[in-house]
């Protein structure tokens, strides 16, 4: 059995993996950390556990996690990186959901996140966490860098068609991105409550959002091209739901991306992935088939001869936060990339 | 491994059947009907299946139906009785999610449903399938009818009260239900459009809804008495959300039941049930701690001496119908009671 | 013209008033105090209001309120109280949209609110403002103390029977209630947040509620009788819906009331009310029916010959908060009862 | 008094313009007419209208509409065009919220409705109800063509820069736009209940919407250049909310738009209109800031220097259909343009 611990367990990504590594066949989790509620059972906090666990919170204790295979950070952005290096000196794996190591370039982490980067040489062996696409090097990893949720679903909407050369005009993707309130995180704060999200909609940090620097930095890694995705446009909205996230990609198409069926090159690029559903044409992807479920389902749509509309969901706690991350483990763990991850999406 | 039929797949409890049949380990769906949808994938109606079946709808077929060891019918009240005799004679075990084996009044069931009933005899050799209160029965039974959503949560919410005499006082029950939308099913209907239910809260059916007489009907069965239950008073109410059900029940203490301890009586009555959870004093049920999963969880308060609230939730559609329907084919087949249910709530 | 004073505008009171008596033919608002939001434009908080209004938000300032015809207090239990006597001192009129005013009782007033009352006197000669039940008073009132939303439904459910001697029997008084999250008010709290109400329901505060001791003073006031009201059960729900609020209550009728006809009754009760509309028989009162109206409809049904339930319907922020309050201050300035108050409920 | 006619009732267009015209001081409704719904009392449909209208459904009768001064059709797309020439020659204003007259060339008509037009001359005199944009074309109608709801939101949102030369790259115009579900009104359609809507984010009609050739040939007339539009991205999406409707439109910027100060031109093209809302730098518009009101609100953002977002908000229902309706009565009525329609939106 592999032993894990959670820090950081009160958030929306800490009860999610719960919900999964609870019922994982391998691994037991020894520990959950919260600075807050140390002592508190945690089906206290998450009625949902009752029945399937008498874990309590506990205080951060290094040791504790040091005798834990794989230790996941369920933190805010700047806890991961502070402790990363003695966790990976004792053999402990570190598979971290914040933005701690998701970014190779050192003054983009500094200046979207406010904070010089505590690791600088372990951030440099520390492979980004996107599963489908850094496979190899994942199982190879001691440091996952857990990608964000709107990043997910660009690289994997946009991964066909840039390992090509000169299907598309690199600058003239537009990204117009929805998520549900979830990927806000579990906040008292006043913005988030109900009666201000609830039968409303609206876009958000259209100035700058932290994800962008990730997704161009990720594009340029898939796609081998320096530079060509600095005028990439990102706007995400906000949905009135739980759960969810759609992201609507516009790009330009080259000559040679006119007469190429892109169809069937993305069919032949993820026709071995268990969690990347490439929808048949016609098809409208909604975020509600992937509710609960760690699938990503794509469709593509030609609406001008030059222009390609790729529509990507996925359930932004699952395939976009803490299903990635058990999936990131598997593989770090040499179990099966699907174990404890095959549920099926809650319909209706 | 049990081969399984459901007729009547396109709806809610279908699709729900599918959630939890599709990965239980000791059962294959072999068949699945419909009559208007005949030929067409299920992942097309249903995308949150895609990757997960390759299953088409198939017409009515009673010969395949024959073959099966177990069918479930998730049809409009009406279909199951016509078809049960016949299969229980090939030996195959019938599960009927809809009214047809509910009621053992014979005029009831015409007074309610509209029909008479055409298979009475075999109507009296049926199980009720409560799964916590009949098991014994169940695992014996050809025939089952899997309980109301509402009845569910009555029965598990009353239970312990009346197998014991002279607790409560019988005529003073109130219960003020609360359902989400899915128990009204998958039909085209004004009535269940978004923009009708969004945003809004009402009663309905306060003039009287089918599950009244099954509701008096189970309690004298439990209590073991007759015409003490007719003046109770049902309301259910429709509350905007998917899944998910709240009951309120009020009933009158005797002066028994005033010096009982009724926390604890609840608590050893279920204390070896795996889905009933009785919540610890002053604990809150909300219907999402049950979201996707075959729980039902009880909290009792005593506002007044003589008065006790017992409130109920359960997710409609997994305790309230598909779950509690794979917890009795479980029983009737001697696998382990909670294969394949044992998924934890969605939260948030 | 009126002028007008609000304390306490950042809440949802707040802005409803400012909803309300912006298109009030006889108002000026002449200020609105917050402590923490002072020199800020009200549209940039609301922007509901961008175009309406060019206040700001100002200090809490005692001078310019007693310069003001009437003042609001749309702010936490406790404040009014502090200030009225000034106000009325210098012949301002005080509506008051807490607690501060509802209770006569200083006992519960302070079991409940944690604080002893700051003026007894003044409360003594200050008005309970449920408008139908006390209007000439209102008339005539100094200071008036705006009933809580749920009281407000209790009360004017149950008046027409109450006002009656030997209709009911009080001490079977039931009472439950379905509350909209925005009567929670504006607050940065983990419970409130959208992830944590949406696609949910429960009940809460069943251990006991503010509300329960103003409904049954108000009762005793109504029906002239003490103390057969102590044991009333009241039992509230959160309904995953922004605005709207519906009670169901539940009454055993004495021998006189089981042949009364109490559809009559009402309808002859309310005929002149215009704010409360007393449905035809069989009809299912939706809270959608009154959103953003100052409406209040009433339903009865006799689901058993000695039992009478009564469904309750309003706008929780309009006549259960705001549009109650504006309505109280035409009446107290002598205007038209319904002046601004005719908006149409939206539907959907 | 100006006497109205509504043909087409029982939608939410219907509903809606009841709301605003039975408050409106210059306006009887003398007729509502429904072919399914004759002799019903329209509050018994639309309960919300309790005590505000004792109006009737009736049949559909030419001369009853002949003798009103204005008729509203808000009946599906066909109708208008079928009974205008008769209420013209009568001298009754026509106004259509379906889009027999939104189109002015024919073929587009004929494609995207399926059906021939049935008085294309009277289309040809008939005006293009933008009420901003046609102001005095509207005043001297006799038919309007109420406008599509997506499409008012795209013309408003790009009138400033169209009507320069010069400062847009036309061909690059795409339009990501999210709609609210009464957007698709009043049916009883499975696709439309709330199970299968709410917590649900999708895109739909991705391959061509019937707004899509509207769109083009408002911006055609509004910049008078052809065919530089036709290579436009629509893509619409449905947000599981009651009423709003926001779009995203993302368009690159020539040289001279690079160096135009756009948020000045806009606020200037805008200064003396009541219902358009140029909101501030920086400022995120929200579709629940206008709910229920006629507004219509728009703030722009350069995320790079060669592109502009360009994000509008409306209530489909208001300014989207039955506001702008009643807009454009007002104006060919010779009435104060926003009688009636000063109402704020509901918050929250």
């Amino acid at each position: 059995m592999i032993s894990v611990g959670i820090v950081g367990g009160t958030g929306y990504t800490g009860v999610e993996l719960l919900r999964l590594l609870l019922r994982h066949p391998q691994v037991t989790v020894r520990t959950l950390t919260s600075r807050t509620e140390a002592g508190k059972r945690v089906d206290e906090m998450f009625p949902s556990l009752r029945g399937q666990t008498s874990l309590e919170f506990s205080d951060f204790n290094i040791d504790t996690l040091k005798a834990c295979d794989v230790v996941f950070f369920a933190t805010p952005h700047g806890v991961a990186m502070k402790h990363a290096e003695e966790l990976v000196s004792s053999n402990t794996k570190v598979i971290d959901l914040a933005a701690d190591f998701r970014l190779q370039n050192l003054d983009n982490f500094e200046k979207w996140y406010g904070m010089p980067h505590a690791c600088p040489e372990l951030l440099k062996s520390s492979v980004y966490g996107l599963s489908e696409l850094n496979r190899e090097q994942i199982k190879q990893a001691q440091v996952v860098g857990n990608p964000g949720c709107y990043p997910t679903t660009v690289q994997l909407g946009l991964a066909p068609l840039l390992k090509q050369q000169n299907l598309i005009q690199e600058e003239s993707i537009i990204i117009d991105a929805k998520s549900g309130v979830s990927g806000a995180g579990r906040k008292a704060s006043l913005g988030m409550i109900y009666t201000e999200n609830a039968d409303n909609f609206k876009a958000y940090a259209v100035a700058g959002h932290r994800h962008q620097p990730e997704i161009i930095e990720a594009l340029e890694g898939i796609s081998g091209k320096k530079d060509v995705f600095n005028h990439l446009v990102f706007v995400p909205h906000l949905v009135p739901m739980i759960r969810g996230m759609l992201s609507t990609i516009y790009v330009d198409l080259t000559a040679e991306g006119e007469v190429t069926d892109i169809q069937k090159l993305y069919e032949l690029f993820y026709e071995n992935e268990k969690f990347v559903d490439v929808m048949p044409v016609g098809a409208l992807p909604e975020t509600r088939s992937v509710r609960g479920a760690n699938d990503l389902r794509i469709a593509l749509y030609k609406p001008q001869p030059k222009k390609l509309v790729i529509v990507v969901v996925q359930d932004n706690l699952v395939k976009g936060a803490a299903g990635q991350a058990v999936q990131n483990m598997n593989l770090m763990c040499g179990l099966a990339e699907d174990t404890s991850l095959t549920g099926i999406a809650l319909s209706p």
